[in-house]
This record gives structure tokens, sequence and C-alpha cells, in this order.
């Protein structure tokens, strides 16, 4: 069943954003009374569609599901091309990364411009649809563009750092000797890779090199594979 | 230092494909004498640019390499649209993959028509051109379009199905009890999900139905977790 988020409530109506509405009304060609479920606050609604103009939906029940985000995985990605970014926020949100920072790397190719506020809008309209299409129950923050000032400033029990010279600590080695964190964060590098006074700076701020093995991926594949990894790590 | 695939030799030159040759003379503005690394047989050259009229590279010396395919992983994944077909090949060739088929599943949107051919010419090169990108000394084969009937009768020691049906036999526990095998075949379903009478063929057939866990992943994203997934547990 369709999937959407709304916290805009009155009664037991709820009424659907724009971009949805279309999405019900044109996309997915809907009538009156099709079922949709409606995230609120990480709860589920069984909903059914009321009117049209605007795009209303109705409580039926609430539906139970398990929560799997017990860990927070956020994901600092250097500033890539729009399409290469697009793909990370789709991906890194359907494999369950909890927040997301745009990162200006040293090496980044997209630097930070006046278009900053236009590129998040459209990083939290990517995330959300994700969400919606990967039938999960939040939706990742995101947290905006940092530099490495900001990036040492963030707090989380475990801090890594995907490096190019790291060869013998893999992301098995630290996954297994960190399993109890909360809150983990992962900063992948621009296409050049890191300079070394950056990956300097980082590692003295409590950042762990890691590698992803010998593998020469490229920073999108990197950022995928990353969290595929974390999940395995967690699979029972 | 860029690498090409080539096994056009006279004496100690090599000599470019037409794709290659414009790679190194208009993207990558190459002069002569300048170095690049030339894969032939899964051996890796250093060589110099000596001709652009055709592009020529003369030997200097073998670079000794560590070859990392002990295994052999096919990827068969259903017939989706062109762009995700892209994404898979590429991402599936930076991460390992060393054959690739595509399935005509019941459900794949996208049909094997009279364009197979140059389908398979399409795949051909994304596979070279990411090998060369992500410096692998071996190009993935593309072994064509098969149906169900020549999926059963592919030979592999692991069989993977990976079914949005089966929720206890996760992908760890499967890998975890084939640790020694050499090849492996996964099978990526197409969007809407395998019919359950083709599931059961392949299951028959001794393909062991797989979850990479609870989370709805998009059939690209699937293919691309999964090899990450596999790289991991073969991580020191």
């Amino acid at each position: 069943m369709q999937r959407y988020f709304s916290n805009i409530k009155e009664g037991n109506e709820y009424l659907l954003s724009n971009d949805d509405a279309y999405h019900i009304k044109k996309v997915m060609r809907m009538k009156i009374y099709d079922k949709i479920e409606i995230v609120d606050n990480k709860k589920v609604y069984l909903c059914e569609i009321i009117s049209f103009e605007p795009v209303k939906a109705k409580v039926i029940k609430e539906i139970n599901e398990i929560h799997d985000n017990k860990h927070q995985i956020i994901i600092v990605q250097s500033l890539v091309n729009e399409n290469k970014m697009d793909l990370i926020l789709q991906k890194g949100t359907e494999l369950g990364m909890t927040s997301f920072y745009g990162y200006k790397a040293i090496n980044s190719v997209v630097k930070e411009n006046d278009k900053s506020d236009k590129k998040i809008i459209r990083w939290q309209k990517i995330v959300k649809e994700a969400s919606e299409q990967s039938k999960r129950n939040d939706i990742p923050n995101i947290d905006g563009i940092i530099d490495i000032k900001g990036l040492c400033e963030v707090k989380a029990d475990l801090k890594i750092i995907l490096s190019v010279k790291e060869k013998s600590n893999t992301l098995k080695k630290v996954l297994q000797k960190n399993s109890m964190c909360d809150t983990m964060i992962i900063v992948i590098g621009p296409e050049g890779g890191f300079e070394d006074s950056e990956e300097n700076k980082l590692i003295e701020n409590g950042f762990i090199p890691t590698t992803l093995g010998n593998r020469v991926l490229r920073t999108e594949t990197a950022s995928i594979a990353c969290l595929s990894m974390i999940n395995y790590e967690w699979m029972v």
C-alpha cells in the first residue's frame, strides 16, 4: 500500500502535502475511499481518502509496526554533483541512514554557494519520497552543509572516516570492536579523496580511519556499500 | 594512473580501442610519452603512449598485482529500465561481480526484444569502462539474456534467490553456512517481485530463497547491497 508522511491533522483527518496530493491524483490515479498509509511521528495509520480538493484522508486504525532504527547512523557526504548526491540520498534512505550532512571537503568539486538553501530543500524532498517508497516510519534528518570545524563538533559514539590511505583497519574490525554504539557518524570523501591535513585533523578529533577493502570505489558507491555492510553486520 | 584494457599486441606495443583512444585524446588530453596502465589477460603493464594515429602504447614493465577474485560471483538481474541497469552494471563491476546475465522475469517491465544485441553491446561497454575506472584486472563477462529454463541450467556451488517472501533465512546465515563455495549465483527479482510459480521453480532447481533483512529495497539497491554484503563477509 502507498505510504505518505503528514503531521497536519484536524480531528481524525490528515491533510496531504501538495507533492503527495499530486502523486495521489496524477501518478497513482486514486479514487475516493482508496486506502493509503499515513505516517505521523513514527506511527503508521491505515487511512482512506475522503476528499481531493484538498487531498484529505481519514484514519481507519493504527497499524502496529516494529521500529527498526535502534541505532542512529549519520552520513556525512562530501559535496558531489547533483546526480550522485540524489543517488546517495535515495539509497541511503532505503538503507537506513537517520541523519545526513553535506560536507565542504577541500577537494569537493562542487562548492557550497548561494544555492545551498535550494539544495537542502531538494535533499529533503528526495529523502521524504524515498522514505515513503521504502516504507520507513521516519524520514532522515537533513542537517545542512558543514565544514571541517562543524564536522569536528558533531557528537557520536563511533566516528568513522572512510580513508583510501588506510589499508588494515577494515570496517569489519571497527564495527565488531564497537558493537554497543548507539550513534555512529561516517564521513565519505570527495572524488579526489581527502587532503592529508584534513584527514589528520579529523583523526585528531576522534575519527577512525577505516577501509572498505582493496576495491577502488567511487564516492557514491562507498557511501551505499558502507551502509549495506552495516546492515549486514547487524543482520542475525 | 589511468587504466585501459587491450589484447591487440604487436611486439611490445599495444593498440587501444576506438573508445579508449577517444578517452586518451579528448577526455584525458594525454601527450606522447604519458604513462598509462594496460591490462591484458589479467596482467597489468606500465606503458607509455608512443603514437596517436592510431593510439599505441609501448610496454615499459609488468606491474605485479594481487588478484583478488578467488570467488566467482554471477549476478542475474531481472530486466529493468536502462538507467537502473546501467547503475547495476557499473556498481556491480566496482564491487567485484565476475559474470552477469539479464533475466527475463515474468514481471519484468522491460521485455527482451529485437534490441537485445544492442543492449548487450551497451552492457559490455559499461563494464569495461567501470573495470578501467575501478582498476580491476579483469572485465566481468556479459553472458547474455536468459529465461527461467536457461537460469536453471547455470552451474554454481551456491545458488541464491533474493526473495521478499523469505523472512528468516538471511544472507548472513546463507553465506556463513557456505563459506567454502568457489562460484555463487545471485538472482535479483524485478520491481514487482518474482511470481510464486517462478520462485518455486527456482527453489526446486536448487536456489536458496534469501533475505537482505526487513528493509524495502528497490531492485537496483538490492543488487548493489548484496554485493557489498558479500565483500563484507569476506573482509578480514
